[in-house]
């Protein structure tokens, strides 16, 4: 099948404890569109300023990802600044300027509307909806949200979850949106407000499927460094995606794998700032680490 | 086999946010025993007070739980009182009587120097040695311990490790042990200190399994509701070592699954007060969980 993903392109500037980038490729797009192209074809909508370096979009279709929709606006790309503590599991944000992506509000080229996959990342649940009456038809439809459209939009994204296969967010987002402290609940709780499925990220704790046919965990790859765990959500959601749309039906085995696949993207994500690390690897690599995960979990 | 568990026999007195309870019964060897019971022979190594309810060690004995290790000590039974917040991750003591406990230096009764398998469950250190002195060559030693003894007898527990065949702490122990803020660079460094192999025990999200040879991570069994806590790590310890006695060998394979098990006696134990839930149970309840267990996490 082929991908269609609407979201953030950015210039990230971070800083962990080991160390501080400026102006570094960013956004969830960007993230989720490479993890995804090691497994199937990625079409990116997206927004970026004059501003933005021509090398990336250059990077980005040497990996055969579809660029065609990202819009060069008159202004600066999407930046955010944000520094990660020693426990590297909260994001401090320092700096948010929207810049470009403030008026974000697509027209899906027709070329792509026939896309069978769209994943809509990190924006506002009308915008999601907005984007989503464009298309015809796709077979799996999955979005992302955050804690800023829970809080100031949960009328919105209540409605629009009903036209959601899967609906991927952390587990402190899965707290906040269903009320529920225990995970478990949360997710029933989630499902019952209307997406098919939901998958909650829980960072290096890892990743619990939940619908109403099937249950599904997993833990995190464990790695001795996190170097920085920018994106990984982002790239988690590529290899989900990228996984079910290369084996080209949508059950319960394919599920399950695609998130293991997920996990495993995640973890070569957070090796390194920014892309550096998913530029690094081939899919042996991936297929080593997916092996190496079966035996450290079977039993 | 059969298993020799020294620790606590004692009387708790509980609130979480689902009640309160004065007077249950609680303690290492307690919670550990009646999990191991479902698996293999166990026999207690522990100290009472006169008012300890001879329920308790009639109910013990019903199990087929060898009590005549537990040493009736003229005075009171050692009291914990804990309370639990809403996320149920942290017990907050609220007051600890040692009573008898406080000199509690067993001598082992001949009859159970020959146990093929021994526990010691979170003792001083000290104590710990000792008894293992007693012991004719174990086949298998396992151990947990505390933050407690971590700060004040590091040297003596470091030494006593070096005997051990399975060290069990929980996540925060070994961070702090280990110096380590990640749990797979600290499972490594605690092993480089001694003892065969570590178990990390991360409560709701899962255990960690570490040795130079093998390497095994799994998730906690979810749960909808997690009533009471309290002795959720020493009954993990009875599902494991009680199913290694049964196993009759320790290999990769049976660790693994002694892993699974011993995670699954934990899932009953935390939705009860004290050992109530486990009283409640039988063999097939236990391989239920195991069974839906492998197919919440295969893939």
């Amino acid at each position: 099948m082929s991908i269609l993903v609407v979201g953030s392109v950015a210039l990230d500037s971070i800083e962990t404890p080991f160390g501080k980038k400026n102006e570094i490729l960013g956004g969830s797009a960007t993230f989720f569109s490479i993890s995804a192209s090691f497994f199937d074809k990625v079409n990116i909508i997206a927004t970026v300023g004059e501003d933005f370096p021509k090398k990336h979009l250059k990077m980005l279709r040497n990996r055969n990802i579809g660029t065609d929709g990202i819009a060069v606006k008159s202004g600066k790309t999407f930046r955010w600044e944000g520094r990660y503590e020693y426990d590297m599991n909260v994001a401090h944000t320092l700096a948010t300027h929207l810049n470009v992506f403030q008026d974000f509000s697509p027209d899906i080229p027709q070329n792509l509307r026939n896309s069978p996959i769209l994943f809509l990342a990190n924006i506002d649940p009308d915008l999601q909806d907005k984007v989503l009456s464009q298309m015809n038809n796709p077979k799996l439809i999955a979005c992302d949200s955050m804690n800023h459209w829970i809080t100031g939009k949960k009328g919105s994204l209540e409605k629009f979850l009903h036209k959601v296969d899967i609906f991927l967010l952390n587990d402190a987002e899965a707290r906040q949106f269903s009320g529920e402290a225990n995970l478990l609940m949360a997710a029933k709780a989630i499902v019952a407000k209307g997406p098919r499925s939901v998958i909650i990220k829980k960072g290096e704790h890892g990743v619990m499927y939940y619908s109403k046919r099937e249950h599904f965990i997993a833990p995190a790859y464990p790695l001795e460094t996190v170097f920085d765990p920018t994106g990984a959500g982002d790239t988690f959601a590529g290899g989900v995606i990228g996984y079910l749309s290369k084996a080209g039906k949508i059950n319960d085995a394919t599920i399950r794998k695609s998130m293991v696949y997920g996990s495993i993207m995640a973890s070569f994500a957070v090796e390194d700032f920014s892309v550096n690390r998913l530029l690094d690897i081939k899919m042996p690599d991936i297929d080593k680490r997916y092996s190496d995960f079966k035996k450290l979990t079977r039993f």
